[in-house]
C-alpha cells in the first residue's frame, strides 16, 4: 500500500472512531486517547492527523455532510421528476435509515445538538433544513402544495420533526424507524399536499 | 428564618444552579465546585444535601416534573369540557414559553437526552408524552379525531415534534417559540381534527 493511501485510511478510521466516542460519550466527555486507540493508531498518529480535537470535530462534521450529500442526490435521481414532495418523503426515509447505519452521519446530528461542541466547525442539520426547504419551494412552484400552505412552514415543520426523532433515537433507537416517519407524512400530507395527487407516506 | 425554612432554600438554590449547569455545560463536563458557588454554598453544603451527582441530576428532574404537571394542570383547568384538542394545543404552547423561562424544565428536557447523564433518574420528557398521549385519547372517545386517525399517531408525532423543537432551542433560542408550535398545528390539524370544530392553533 503506498503511503498515502495508508494515509487516507488512517484519516477515515479516525473520523469514525471519533464519530463513534462523540457520538456516545458526547464532545467534551470522548478522550482523545481513547479514540486514537480505538482506531488502531497511536496518540501521535491522531495529532498529526488532527491537531486538536475540534479538528476532529470538524472532519467528523465534514464526512457527514457528504454522506448527506449522497443521500439526497440518490434519492433526486431515483423519482422522476415533478415529484418533489415524494423526493422529500424519500430522502427522509433515506435519511433515518442511515442514521441508523452510518455512525458519521449520526454523530454530525449529534455534535450539532451538544452543548460541549464549539460552534463553527460545520453544521449537517442546517444543510438538511436547507434542502428540504429549497425541495419544498420546488414542490410549491410546481403546485405540488395545497393553496395557502407555505413552503417555509412546511420546512421548519419537516425539519423540526427530524431532529426531534434523531435526538430521541440516542436513547431509544426505535423512534428512528420507518414506521414513526410514514406517521408523520400519513398525518401531515392530506393538510399540505394538492388534492388529486398519490403520494407514498411510506416512500417510493 | 427557622433551620427547615433555610434548608429548603439552599436545596432549591442548588436544585437551580445545577439546572443551570447540566443545561449549559452538559452533565459529565458540568463542575459540583462551580454549582455550589453558583448557588452560593459550600461545596460540603452540596454534598449535605446531593450525596452525588447523579442524586443531584434526579433532584432536577423530580423538579421540572413538577413544573410540567403545573402546566398541564393548568391548561386542563383553563379550558372548556369537551375540549381535548384544545387543551393539548394550549398546552404545548404553555410548555414552549415555560422553557423558555423555566431554566429547571429546560434542564430537565436536557439531561433526558444527554448521553452523560445516567438513566433512571426519572423522566420528564416521558411523562410530557403520556399525557399527550392520554389527551388525544380522551379528544378520540369525544369524537374530536377525524375518523381514521388513530391517537397514537398523533401523540408521536407531537411528542417528537416536541422534543425537535426543544433540541433546537438550546443552540438557537428562536426555535421554542408560539410561531413554530402555531405553524405545526396548521399544518396538522387539516388532517386530524373532525370536521367542523373551531380549533386555535395559536392557542386559545
Amino acid at each position: 500500500m503506498v503511503k498515502q493511501e495508508r494515509a487516507v485510511r488512517t484519516r477515515n478510521a479516525l473520523i469514525e472512531a471519533a464519530a463513534d466516542g462523540f457520538s456516545h460519550e458526547g464532545y467534551g466527555p470522548a478522550s482523545l486517547l481513547a479514540i486514537s486507540r480505538r482506531a488502531g493508531v497511536t496518540s501521535g498518529a491522531l495529532h498529526f492527523h488532527f491537531p486538536t480535537k475540534s479538528a476532529l470535530a470538524s472532519a467528523v462534521m465534514g464526512a457527514a455532510a457528504q454522506n448527506l450529500r449522497g443521500i439526497v442526490e440518490r434519492c433526486e435521481k431515483q423519482t422522476p421528476p415533478g415529484g418533489s414532495l415524494q423526493i422529500l418523503i424519500d430522502a427522509g426515509h433515506e435519511l433515518s435509515r442511515q442514521l441508523e447505519q452510518d455512525v458519521v452521519l449520526r454523530a454530525g446530528f449529534d455534535l450539532e445538538g451538544d452543548p460541549g461542541c464549539p460552534r463553527g466547525i460545520g453544521e449537517v442539520r442546517h444543510l438538511w433544513y436547507q434542502w428540504v426547504r429549497g425541495t419544498l419551494e420546488s414542490a410549491d412552484l410546481a403546485g405540488e402544495l395545497r393553496q395557502g400552505v407555505s413552503a417555509d412552514h412546511v420546512a421548519s415543520a419537516v425539519f423540526v420533526y427530524t431532529v426531534g426523532f434523531q435526538t430521541l433515537g440516542r436513547r431509544d433507537r426505535t423512534w428512528v424507524s420507518h414506521r414513526v416517519l410514514t406517521r408523520f407524512w400519513s398525518l401531515m400530507l392530506p393538510g399540505i399536499a394538492a388534492g388529486g395527487r398519490s403520494l407514498a407516506a411510506a416512500g417510493s
